[in-house]
């Protein structure tokens, strides 16, 4: 039988809060300033942090590795070339390829997704891996 | 002689979150759930927080307002009708006159702006009043 | 007969910076910072100046003014009520009708436009009298 | 303990018109006709001058070369292929990897930024460094 609504799950401030703590926590650890920004299912900003020295222009960059992991549920940066850049065109730069975001999953549920930007791509992911770490029961990358 | 530059001071991450706990244990205390936007003297975002249950469209709002108020170094919502809408058009939305939006001013320098929306415009200006009265030495509006 | 083409002029980039010096000087002779855009016909940014003190948000809505001046040939902030609003927001923000655009004209041919940002409507007016007046033979507004 | 606050330096008008100048001055002794824009450390324009010959539409490119400098505090074109196209994607086009973009640093502090547009990545180049080479004390990069 189909059903018309399905239990879901939602993260909190005090999650989002949880898990941007700990990813501008491993950056300042591995002494690269980032951006650090968790959405929600929907794409939209539920926190965000630009550390002392990381680029302004990178809240963009994060902010778009969040969505498109919130989005397909999966990290960012494993994409083919060439596909990856004319996801990004058709979805106005929203459908990024990146390395550097990561979807927040806990129990087969997508809560949405953290970007970071403003150091490597290698950089980038592991702080975002640190980040989701933070919240028990979630999928872990690394 | 006109000198090619001039002191001025800049606000750290741990100021901007500073402003922005001191909004949100505000917001908590009120019963009334805000998004909260720091943003540098150029408008782009150092921190953000959005409560549980305001609204994310409020994104956009919160975050034109401490836009507006880094800009001019006022607070929104006081210039008259007519004028204001006129120059969010011509500024593309970037220039808003809601309540709500207030700059960070220490030693007469403009440091930034918060913006608080998901209330009434009463509501977000004292949100955004306790925020700017966490940081030792800024001017504030209430 | 109809000639397929038809004499016109150019402002060059001296032009251009004879009208935005002037401005810049009456402004600080006004005591009011400004920021002060010239255009060319197609509303193509020729020189600008954000004077120390003047607002960032208001390189937007001096370029407007310029434009909209270098479009229809004559000052902003003449339009009727009601109007003015319905055509900017059909423009995008481009026409805009707030006091502080005005056309350069000379022999009756539009070189382009003057607008100037961060005062009140009056000052803005004045400021950009100041300008066009500095070119010879330009149309004066003032 | 961290500080709210820290010290810093603003490019005034004067600083910036002296850099303007002074690449201006180079390209007309190149003899290749330049758009030249000098913006703050969030990207917004301070002085502009478009000269007689060059492109309008590079009034985007130098802004947007300017802009990544000041966010980076580093030299455009020296990023990697393929990550620079991604990033200028995910920050809708503002983020871009052309040669002739500069930071202007003074005691290791980011004041700004300039770009140059209408000619060769090279040519755009160098003109970018006789422009920071007139602000003493600058860092320097040619």
């Amino acid at each position: 039988m189909t059903e018309a609504t399905t239990p879901s799950l939602r993260l909190t401030l005090a999650g989002a809060r949880l898990i941007l703590d700990a990813a501008v926590a491993k950056a300042a650890a591995m002494g690269v300033p980032q951006c650090v920004a968790v959405v929600d299912p929907g794409g939209h900003l539920l926190a965000f942090n630009r550390m002392d020295g990381a680029l302004w222009m990178s809240f963009d960059s994060a902010q778009a590795k969040a969505r498109t992991s919130a989005s397909t549920g999966k990290p960012t940066g494993l994409m083919p070339p060439g596909v990856d850049d004319k996801l990004a065109m058709a979805t106005r730069g929203q459908r990024i390829n990146l390395p550097g975001g990561l979807p927040i999953i806990v129990d087969g549920c997508v809560l949405g997704g953290i970007g970071i930007g403003s150091g490597t791509g290698e950089e980038d992911r592991q702080v975002a891996c640190a980040g989701v770490a933070a919240l028990a029961g979630a999928t872990r990358f690394d």
